[in-house]
């Protein structure tokens, strides 16, 4: 039994994670902090969590050296990351950091998107917390860099196809995704007012979202050059779930069989990724509640292209229940630890 | 043509005067305030209204006498409109107010919910802009209190049984109410957010709503006696709609078919108000952006029991469609001006 | 570990006894029937199940003989139970039905309600399966008559005070509960298509419900006398959720202290009743996906009025968690088995 | 006051025929066809609309020549409109197909998508009804081929910037198209329900959905070349409304400011296309109920390509709406009658 502290508890990543780690036979949460409701407890904040945490309040955050974990979840805005994480990592505790500060390792491209970092000198301790593609640095990683929702869905859709090299480099990589509203949290706001979404769609932040460095850092990772990444994120009105259609052109003639042995073989004996059968196209709702990545796949050999269509919910593989994926590994549990359950897909 | 201007324009239910105000014949909009989009254009504010009111930017309030129009609609929280109402009045400005501020014709009740009033002299000046109870006073009402949304729907349901004296002293009036999220209004808010309300569904101010007294107030004026009522406001994750399901027992023995009869002579000739044929209820769907109010009426012998289910729009019957109609009243344009088109109910 | 079969799999209340067996640990589904999707495999028909019963296919029912189950749950529409469960009893299987054949005591109600019944003579092996007021019986039945998702949501709201003999017998029981769309199931209809949903709200059924009948036997049992009942359901646009709103009237003067101890007396050790603090109301999501049942209590002392709110979700504690939990009790498990899940608020 | 008649009127298309002419001042409908609705009246099919069409029942087709009407809306299946509309045409009736059996002008490429057409003769007199692009063709028009909804949106979003020849050759032409249920039909189904829709989002016909041809027709027409539509829909959790998100390359080196010229060149005088304001891009409600078209423009100088998201509200400008207006202009009225309501945007 380890100790966990959430840092940032109130939120709906925080919330999450207790959800999630309600269930964990070998994480105990000894502390969950939160300025807005500090001193309230748990089920005074999330009626749902009746009867669980029952000693639990939030609290302050306090000094680092009084958290007293051994692993600590950071969901904090970007910017606030950073002023708390090295005095953990100092300190030996295990940091899963569920917000942006360490997630790009180029820190010119961090100051770009989000401006300076305080910690940058820490930047390159941290693994990219996508367990499909760096489970191997993870096993004994000191700082996870929980990926973005945006970016989790988008390069599983993707990584088969340009890890191996096969795109088209003269035609494009569009990335069209699809959001439900917990993405944008639980601060007031009159935007994302019930009235202002429910019966909506929108795009927003078009050309400029800041999970586009993410995904082309990771994407030309695999791919061992440049790449350049069109990505559109959208507002669905349902409050978890993302589907990610990607289009991408192949450089040679392919075929659907061969383009789906490919996905065979990266995702085969994960965990968490699920290859839909031949025409079928899978559903946010079919995810939702569950650490689950699920794609359908369609070629089109007019023009060699590849629509790749993946669902996560946000809230767990695009966050929280990766990061307790995360946690598994890196404090050496069974790795699909309390993320065993099936979707609510009703 | 009349000049009308709408203080506290930004809201929803300024946007949706502003809406139907659009295709008015009678009238133009001089003038719209807004604080928080002060000196915005409509459009801006509003992209769905982009072409129309081209050259109007919302703007401060100012003085009164700035204000220059024949008619005023105010849409204001409780406790501001009667700071502006006495002036405008005084300048011999027709007034419609949209809040809370004159529908309680007693001082001493309107203290009791909402504390000191500012301009108390005045409340009796007001009428009570239900057309169908208060039609023949309201044509020469220099001063609408406009009804608020539940009392709009709850009234109605009941009006023809409460005038008629047949209600069952000894039992209750259980008005059982259930609205959409548009009424919690557009400020910026993190319980009213999308991924809060959606899926959900709650009673709130549980024996506590401020409309209360408004509905004992109107059926105890027309039952010629006090009325003691039980009512329970619901949030519905809808935008637009309140059902009202009203529980009465009756005195003596009656039949579905002396009730419907009952409703039927006072609504017959009501332009606004639909009775529904036997056995069917309505749908809150079914009123949709109108100014309906559509009834289902179910009578049961062994108890002597009615239980009346009312629909509206809360935005239109229950509030700015309403107002419009008062509008033409006191205007002496013909009623249904501007308000007739069909629901969308799909 | 014991074999289970669900005979009518393939409908919602059956999808969700597979995602909640998918998880215990001393149960294998062996078998699962459907005539609509007969050889299909389980993720074929719910892709959300996809790596869960990989061998499993949806077979017809066969001969009760073959079924070489040691628990059976049928979820069959009302009728279609009654020609299965004798046979399955004869052969020594525990049965757990989560239709309506086994539910009403008396033939006699049944007869009114439904309809002639085929196997009456089995009717008093049923035991009423709410743990909350039958836990002694149902540890030796062998027949579980699951309740009504609107009954087990309107009588543990009332259980605490009916069961006292409080209530003032000349005031009505007013009901007045709404539920989300999945009760309705799973075959095709126009009238349940989502474009006719969404944005909508209705009563249906007023004054004719056949869940009535099921309350008032289980609310005259409790008060040991009879109980007249006005219950009225409405349809939300949510997936799932039931909230009912019940007005009691009190023959003496009480409190909000007092009667939140009559409720704090019978369900302070349930494991699935939560009641929450003064003041506070559930909302239907905070026992999505779990096996709650939330309480909240005003208490009016002008006319020694209860209002009692629960919220339950009409799939988990409305049908099939509550089957799960039956199960868990009859065949000697610990009765939370597979039902410890927090639920999914957001 | 001209004559028109329905045929296929209970339907979505039909009903929201019927909304829209309720208050059309120079047209009355004589007549309107359902076979599964025959003999109710309008109210009782489509209580919205009591008190409108009083005497009007639906009826059987019949024969052609009983129909009476100076135009008819055909609002039926494909393959149905085509064995009526040539005797309507020899009647001497302007017609008004909402299907697809008119769109395609090569009867091949309809064979391709759709099987054999009765009537391959008479497609050549349709003229494709979108006024931005065919006004001129249609103001003579007898028979008018609405366009499909994908199409419109799509057609709309792209055609300033294809008809000028300004796109890359080298580079796909992706539309990624998100639609309401609505369009999906009023006919009984399990796919469809509410239950299945709600929280839910995917893509469809991913690489065979039937209105592609449609939009490579068109956009070839305007390009003068033939152009490779890459087309993806997916099902919004919204009755209404769709978005398409076009993603172009251009040829050359441009800049916002000159494709936004291009765009207001094209529909600067159009009633019924909105450009939106530069960084400002529409959001399906703010057209909901209305004929709009609103637009979005962004344009990425790396890559010289072009972000074009265009919505609307798919019954209207995507189907009644815009069959409407090309009535208006083929029976010569004003373009706009009954359709100038400002939308419903909450």
């Amino acid at each position: 039994m380890i100790k966990a502290a959430i840092i940032g508890a109130s939120g709906y990543t925080g919330a999450e994670l207790l959800r999630i780690l309600a269930l964990h036979p070998e994480v105990e949460v000894v502390k969950a902090t939160s300025r807005r409701y500090c001193s309230k407890s748990v089920a005074e904040v999330f009626p749902s969590l009746t009867g669980f945490y029952d000693g639990l309040k939030f609290s302050e955050l306090g000094k680092p050296e009084e958290i007293k974990a051994d692993v600590v979840f950071t969901a904090l805005p970007h910017g606030v990351s950073q002023e708390v994480v090295p005095a953990l990592l100092k300190l030996g505790v295990k940091v899963v950091d569920l917000g942006a500060d360490f997630r790009l390792t180029d820190p010119a491209v961090y100051k770009e998107w989000y401006g300076d970092h305080k910690a940058a000198s820490v930047i390159k301790d941290a693994v990219y917390g996508l367990p499909e593609l760096h489970r191997g640095e993870l096993k004994s990683a000191k700082l996870v860099a929980n990926p973005g929702c945006y970016p989790t869905g988008a390069i599983l859709a993707l990584a088969p196809l340009v890890g191996k090299g096969l795109l088209n480099g003269e035609k494009p990589v569009v990335i069209d995704s699809k959001s439900g509203t917990s993405g944008a949290g639980r601060g007031a706001s009159a935007e994302m007012l019930f009235s202002e979404v429910n019966e909506g769609f929108k795009a927003y932040k078009v050309g400029a979202h800041r999970h586009t460095p993410e995904m082309v850092q990771e994407l030309a990772l695999l791919a061992s050059r440049s790449i350049d990444v069109t990505f559109t994120p959208h507002l669905l009105p349902v409050t978890r779930g993302i589907l990610t259609t990607a289009y991408v052109w192949l450089s040679a003639k392919s075929s659907l069989e061969a383009v789906r042995g490919l996905y065979a073989d990266l995702y085969g004996a994960e965990p968490f990724v699920r290859l839909m059968p031949e025409g079928v196209f899978p559903d946010i709702k079919q995810v939702r509640g569950s650490n689950y990545c699920d794609i359908g796949l369609h070629y089109d050999a007019l023009d060699n292209k590849v629509i790749a269509v993946s669902v996560i919910d946000n809230l767990v593989k695009g966050a929280s229940g990766q990061a307790v994926q995360n946690m598994n590994i890196i404090c050496g549990f069974e790795e699909t630890t309390a993320l065993k359950n099936p979707p609510i897909s009703i």
